[in-house]
């Protein structure tokens, strides 16, 4: 959830920012969908992961509140050495280490479409990143890190957002008279295959490129109910990265949930969202 | 495109028909989507295929107008003995057979969740189908019964629409107040996987239980450009399967095209539309 937000927090351009303090705690009381996603696409793949070391020192790309993180621990082999999470935002690490942290957990800064620090580098025998690189914009940077991160026969296994009926909602928002002053990046918000054609397709070819072995990368049609009409507005919230004043934000919640309710997706169930996932599953 | 409809116009129910007489020539003339995605999954698909015998026969469940079958058979081994297009609508078997039909392709009568005659059973070295499962109900009984029609080793192709915004559109109708009374059957009408967490996983596990070696089952996420607003407007008509008054179709086809305009779908390519695809391979 971070990368996009924390790029924008650390320039000094005038394009808006998202307000990464507060928000880490509102995310993390929000993000259901990442860790329901996360434990679901695990359950699944996990017979399929290769543990062919012992005592294998793991990876998580994008770990953000960290929440997420210790989710996956739970599906790793108990000998596991290390789980390193790893996040561009220093607020996120500090919130994960302080909250999920222990002695085989530790969360670390990283920027992952920057420059690989040497010492992670052939460091890895698994990546993992879930709901993570629909923020990044450089696909292939960050997977010719992740790439360089493995040692050889290391496996990789992400999911991250495609099309989101959330996207499609704060599109027609922000190409509305009232709504666009304030959210003149908007085409930098989705995920750069929320509009796109088999994206499965142009993915697996980047990683093989890169040196890959793909044995999997495909779309998930999924759907989630946000449990209430309050949960949603949390979670617009807390991956909000437009500058919208504070005062007309309700409004704009409001919006956002009128869009839902003529689109049939609020019922007695929640609020429900249609989206598709990417699921990548690749060795060195 | 065929099986609900003409289940309809069969039976002497009161649920809304369509009428299939004209709106053959309609669908033939403006199904550009569905011969672009036969052609663009052939593409994809074709070098895997498996012509393990010399002078193949076919089969193409759901052969509609006839034009896709005719797509299809340019990916053939020039050898192949005999495509047959196989359609439950009389109408369009006759409209293939006079316009598509030729020595070794011919159009014929079949209900593919009915009862598989018996001189069609074994009978198959392929079996394709482009398309056409989102109009079946009993995918179960149509998959048996394609399984039993195939030869041992055969294979299986096939396409079909998941979620669409097209859906999505005649859905947002189909619940005000104003079209309620036109639709009351609106929920047979999308795809039965519309609305359907991880589609893939249910329809391979169906597949192989029903004794298919499932090769690939999976969702593509994808875009497609009417070319106009008339081109989109005549693919509506030729697909409507709802009672609305000829008097008030062309409001309602008004409105069809506002809903895609609010959600910014329409630009100078034309009329853009969001769809999941079904993509299946398998063998016998």
């Amino acid at each position: 959830m971070s990368a996009k937000d924390v790029c924008a927090v650390a320039s000094d351009s005038q394009e808006p920012v998202m307000n990464m303090g507060d928000n880490i705690k509102l995310y993390n009381k929000a993000n259901v969908i990442t860790r329901n996603d996360t434990q679901l696409c695990l359950q699944e793949y996990s017979p399929r992961f290769n543990w062919y070391k012992k005592n294998a020192r793991i990876l998580d790309v994008g770990s953000g509140d960290g929440s997420v993180t210790t989710i996956l621990s739970t599906f790793l082999p108990s000998d596991y050495e290390v789980l390193i999470g790893a996040d561009i935002n220093p607020k996120s690490v500090k919130f994960a280490n302080d909250n999920y942290g222990n002695k085989r957990i530790k969360f670390v800064q990283l920027d992952i479409a920057g420059t690989l620090p040497d010492d992670m580098k052939e460091s890895f025998d698994h990546v993992f990143s879930f709901y993570v690189f629909h923020w990044i914009d450089d696909h292939h940077k960050a997977f010719t890190n992740i790439y360089n991160a493995l040692q050889k026969d290391g496996e990789f296994f992400a999911t991250f957002l495609l099309f989101s009926d959330i996207y499609l909602g704060m599109e027609m928002l922000a190409k509305t008279k009232k709504w666009a002053t304030w959210m003149p990046n908007f085409d930098k918000f989705p995920s750069q295959y929320y509009d796109f054609h088999d994206p499965d397709v142009h993915v697996a070819n980047m990683l093989k490129n890169i040196g890959f072995n793909v044995l999997d990368v495909r779309c998930k049609q999924r759907i989630y109910h946000y449990e209430s009409i309050d949960v949603y507005k949390d979670i617009l919230t807390a991956i909000n990265s437009f500058d919208i004043p504070k005062d007309i934000w309700s409004e704009f919640l409001e919006e956002s949930v009128q869009i839902k309710k003529d689109m049939h997706l609020v019922d007695e169930k929640g609020v429900k969202t249609r989206y598709n996932l990417m699921v990548i599953h690749c060795t060195k």
